[in-house]
């Protein structure tokens, strides 16, 4: 049994679609940033850096979605989220699940929570260099995926395709959504018509973002 | 055989002392920054970030270095440098690798190249910012060394303490060496003693640098 702790549209997200991929069981347990819960002693405990998410898996939390994306996925080898270790497309499957959690991860941080860096000031000038690196990011996804594609690995969806559509979706409203690219777009079609992807959607009651029909 | 592409010093460091403790044949291509060959046509065929290092695995080149370690880690597990899939301590060596990852790789980042966001100014404020995240997210490492070390996963070395000491390195000239953590000290004196370590820097010529005999 897992206990996922979660918030709706966080990058809890991820490891929400990877357990219903799964179909294993889990529970959930919401963390509610409106009453500032993720900053509570109780959730400190199970993860000192206040994020979500966390994972308790055999009564340990693990915290770091890419981490917890990479367990789940080895854990349940029938779900066929990720290449076997020692299969051709399985280097290329690590250095995505990690390069889209250190790039995108870290630069959407940026662009959301300012604050994090504990500066009363942010400049325009920071938030536009931000800005520019996630559409930078997105367009050299989109030239792989035009020459590669349709999924991150070709032919074969993984669990690194989940990751990039969370991230896809966190910039829905930003001045150029991921949505806008075309073969982002099309990856982000296929991955949110996944029943994992639509019942995740259900369950945090996320309903304001979809991938334009081609 | 592999090819590992590397800069003396930089995020190279980690997967050039992996390929050391596993003993496999391996070639090294210096990419020299001060011709700024990481920005070359030639490079960023093999790698569009820019960034070292690169590994051609069966002339495929990988990218990211944690993903690097864990690559290697899996294809070598007679090295023991990670808790086989499956065992305890598996997930929290995924938590480990990437989160250092993630976390100080990203601040380093930051730390190192404010021009790597494109932007002329790069206030006090934000140096300041960064470098009191970087002692922070140190400081809690050092707790949880305190509390359950010796290394990362307590009484078993893993590719985590190479990353691990390799972001220490990185502190030397801040205003805050991480040496001056008792138990990151400690970790960085068993991880710098070892063979790999040792011929890692004769390698690539570091010698300015070591932990502080206790």
């Amino acid at each position: 049994m897992y206990v996922l702790y979660y918030s709706p549209g966080s990058a809890s997200m991820v490891v929400h679609a990877v357990l219903l991929e799964t179909g294993t069981l889990h529970q959930l347990q919401l963390v509610d940033f409106g009453r500032n819960e993720q900053h509570g002693a109780g959730y400190l405990k199970l993860n000192p850096t206040g994020m979500v998410p966390t994972l308790v898996v055999d009564n340990v939390a693990v915290q770091e979605s890419a981490a917890l994306v990479m367990l789940l996925a080895e854990r349940h080898p029938e779900a066929r989220l990720a290449p076997p270790a020692g299969t051709s497309g399985r280097a290329e499957w690590l250095k995505w699940t990690v390069h889209l959690s250190s790039h995108l991860g870290g630069l959407y941080r940026q662009w959301f929570y300012p604050s994090d860096l504990g500066m009363e000031d942010y400049s325009v000038a920071m938030r536009d260099a931000v800005r520019m690196k996630i559409e930078g990011t997105l367009e050299r996804i989109d030239g792989h995926l035009a020459q590669h594609g349709p999924y991150l690995l070709g032919n074969a969806f993984s669990s690194a395709d989940l990751q990039l559509t969370m991230y896809m979706r966190w910039a829905r409203n930003m001045p150029r959504p991921a949505t806008t690219w075309p073969y982002l777009n099309a990856l982000a079609l296929r991955v949110t018509a996944r029943p994992s992807w639509i019942q995740m959607c259900e369950i945090e009651g996320l309903h304001d973002w979809a991938a334009a029909q081609a």
